[in-house]
């Protein structure tokens, strides 16, 4: 079988977690997010943020948790602003309009947004009340593109949204990446501070399922949880979400697991850089976008499962690889054999 | 540690499922519900409703089963009969108006709906276009107060549903201790062959989450998959959906685990009724309801966790215990030893 | 032809309307709302409620009032508590629920809400967070039944929503009726005191469409105005409206219509209890429902239309008798002479 | 006082209009459409499109039209395809999505659709179910910039929607004005032999407010009073509507009001034009875009009011100029006098 690069949720969860589902599986606990292990992982999770009044809900999936955030937030008329490779935009069916809200789409060349981006639709939209009002920003860190905000970005853009009387909302489906990537100076600590919502993915980054939402604007906090339970993603057996959060909080192991896709990713990238390739954007995440030949593209296809992601021109495309908390030195070395040989 | 009855999601899920999570975790799999265990889990789902016709989607819980079949379902102007008991009336915060569509509540004394409680209710809604057009018909199997539909009565609803253009659709979290009843003369064959839309309950029943929703009517078929997205119930780790269902669907464990649940409830029941207790209702599922006196239920909740379901007079109330598939014989018989003891 | 008592609105509007429409017909106005007519009509409402801070919108109609406003306070989770024969329950083919609320019903003899009517539904409601929340107060006056809300009712019901944080919302659409019925001890003045927001029905009093949203309470003001554009509710022609209200809040206009249409109401009554006929209900607005037998109710129909409410027994029936602003003496005498020379 | 060019919504209505109103003022009518002024209307309207299998509905505003229609025949999943000025898009403050539903944007140079914009689109909405799916096409006639379809070009939209299984939907709050523009070769009956759904707009053209909606497609026709009930849009004095509509379809009324709107627009037109003047676009109906010097445009601004639409360069923008079917000629010739004077 084929070793897959095509997404970072293709293997099960880490072994600690299904160790923990066995090593507690019979013991009886309350319902809906009562547990003790829930307990257990929103208090480690408050701890690694450094703020005890931030409030902590772990839900199943990506989709889930952003519907639930801007459903929540958002008045009828009020909307949301994203980059245009934007999950929300593109990838979740109309998952936010169907909560009535509409997403407004700003293109920028690397999936992130800075306040000179915004200022235009903000000044677009002041004919009251003949429009929607902008109300939400909502970034992804790391990005669609596996791009990544530094500590400066993020606080512009914080101070910015305050401003403007404007709500940031980060999608943390790969905040784990973000935060390891070896060339990020930002923390979770302060991932906390400058943002209102946030989540910290656990999907795609070791777990089963499962997303932390982590609501730092005390505004933003009351009766929360009735909209998790109304958007039926309040698990009766919660224990399942608190178990697995509990583990990845477990000493550093959460960011090991997304440092080692990232690292994983970058040998790859390094190897091919050596060799000269180009790639469609900068990344120092676990995505990389090389641009190679089709020829090169058609060999490690027959060994390796990835996406191509665009054609450059008629002999050259770029192709997506992702690497995950388990993708192990032996695909990868075999990944750079192919190139060093293949390669120039 | 107290045992509880309080309900049958206390506890993790059956040895096998983790076994089998155990087993294939680091296997690379399609995500979204594409992967190999999800397929096998709706073959098997398909062969024993006896029918290929059908299609099958797994999502993670009941709320979130109803809100998506009825969404799916429904036009804006269409509504759900439900009788008053309905979970999705009561316990889902308005769950199924957060999708648009009113939930139309008829009281019953056993929580069951038969044509005759729905005629009225078509009768009244007759002023078009002033009133919303009942659509579908939301009934529970086994129901929130424990009681179950026979073949028989689900087979008058169903003509009478499809003689007045409405849909049945059955929730059925709790559909093995239904079906297992040792009064039951349903099958799970009959159910299909009788209802639009039905879901299989993993949650309640040996899973850690994950409910089947099983789309017999092809008409509702198209496009569903969009509705399951949409809504955020799309696990991009399809597979721990699919290695449940899998396991529940081999050999006849679902229903060995519903019927052992069943059983243990039945051993309190017939200690109870030896000694003349009375219920709130008869029941011969997982949830029973006996009436005890207020002497007696300080006595036992010393021992076991339950909720006091209602006041009967002044000395006596309703409890509801609730067996599970985990229910031991040791909590069960210590149960009956302190009503052997304390019943005069 | 025969004369309707059917309803409120068979006819088109008062004269002094029409005459103002032809008057300003030609002038050059601003679009939606900002017509000199529409800032004069508020202003004349805000001078009979004696409230310069509470804030006036104009729209259409009453199903739009009550979809505009309930959506616009509630949060998602939140829902509506109404008496049974609320107009939003029965009559708007699920436009509440549609914007996403629930509406929860209350069996009241009368049609109107007592704070012993809601404490139960509040304490039914109290399972946080897998109930809707109530939120919202609807209530009608008159009522769907004709009856009215006296100053000491409505005043404790105000009191009782202020201490349970629930918003008192109140359906005015025949509130010049309730207002002017002989029995009333309730003020405009007191309406807009004691209520965070109402309204001021145009259509069952004189106006062709029009009804008139008083938000009392400054939080529900904020951004009001986007909820009446999104729903489709803002007129480009705003002048329609506004010339509209301009006129029937000229003098005491809009009064003296109500008050004309109960005053033919009451003769009718009142001829109708000399003769010894009983009542569905005592009512002293607009609307009665007298019994009556089935051979006289057929000797009326031949002469008159108006619905035939509630079967009583065998030989009597309730009928529903409604009066208008532009109901003349002809009309009520020539039914009054056949109820003196028919009954007994 | 300055002559408005800002809109074509300035004015009340066409006298003949008033007229009626007076006339019927006091006959008793069935409410909620019933009446018969809104059967004359349909059935004239149905004359005019000559098909008497569409159906009819008249409702008050542009917004109300477009929420209805789209909410009517979207199911949850599935979205609008529009350009990128249309109003749905830009003017009614996320009504769309309010109900549930995406609006995608194509940006056009000139503010309509053809086939081969669209195409795109469906191409980059093909990942099945992580997309929403475009399913309806959303038109204006004449299009929010002035520009119209011509009968070829909404033919070849209409074969393309049809084989691509999406609907097609054309705003007509212009519509008059799209077909009587002098260079026009679509007739109304076209335009419903084409078009799925279509409005005719009232507001726009002569009417104090009303838009007749008409279903040409039987599928999409059933049940649809419900939708308009459900939206708030059923006037419970329907005659209010039908009357209006029945003076516009009597004769050619709708078409030579519109036509006179178009008529003023290229007195203008043609005079800018003599003086060499450039236009942003180059429109044949009530709308123009001239590109005139600040300071004519600020002389022009004493006299008149009208948008200042567009900055072209640091001399010159673009203004927006509307007539109406109430635009005199004493206030064009005073407009064009003016341009001849400062006009080199």
């Amino acid at each position: 079988m084929k070793f897959s690069f095509k997404n970072d949720y293709s293997e099960g969860c880490h072994p600690n977690i299904l160790q923990a589902l066995l090593q507690y599986n019979l013991d009886q606990q309350a319902g809906y997010g009562e547990d003790e292990y829930s307990l257990k992982a929103k208090t480690l999770i408050k701890e690694k943020i450094n703020n005890h009044n931030s409030e902590v809900f772990l839900v199943s999936g990506g989709t889930q948790a952003n519907l639930i955030v801007i459903s929540a937030i958002l008045k009828p008329y009020q909307c949301v602003i994203s980059a245009a490779p934007g999950h929300i935009l593109n990838n979740e069916t109309g998952a936010i309009e169907a909560t009535g809200h509409k997403v407004l789409s700003i293109d920028t060349a690397d999936g992130k947004l800075k306040p000179s981006d915004i200022i235009p639709v903000l000044e677009g939209h002041s004919n009251v009340p003949h429009q929607v009002m902008p109300k939400l920003v909502y970034i992804s860190n790391s990005t669609e593109l596996g791009t990544i905000y530094q500590a400066k970005e993020l606080e512009e853009l914080s101070v910015f949204c305050k401003q403007n009387k404007l709500y940031l909302f980060m999608d943390g489906a790969r905040l784990g990446h973000g935060l390891t990537s070896e060339i990020s100076d930002l923390t979770l600590e302060k991932v906390a501070l400058l943002t209102d919502v946030f989540y910290l993915g656990g999907t795609k980054n070791g777990a089963l399922i499962g997303e932390a939402i982590i609501v730092n604007n005390p505004v933003l906090q009351e009766d929360f949880a009735f909209n998790i339970k109304q958007k039926g993603a309040l698990l009766a057996k919660g224990r399942l979400l608190g178990i697995q959060f509990m583990e990845l909080m477990k000493d550093n192991l959460y960011f090991d697991l997304a440092k080692h896709a990232n690292q994983q990713a970058m040998k790859i990238k390094n190897a091919l850089q050596k060799k000269g390739a180009a790639f469609l954007s900068d990344t120092y995440t676990n995505q990389i976008f090389p641009i190679l030949s089709n020829d090169l593209i058609e060999t490690l296809s027959e060994k390796f499962e990835f996406y191509v992601w665009k054609k450059v021109d008629e002999n050259f495309s770029a192709i997506r690889l992702i690497t995950s908390w388990n993708t192990g030195d032996e695909a990868v070395n075999r990944f750079i054999e192919i190139i060093e040989t293949e390669l120039p």
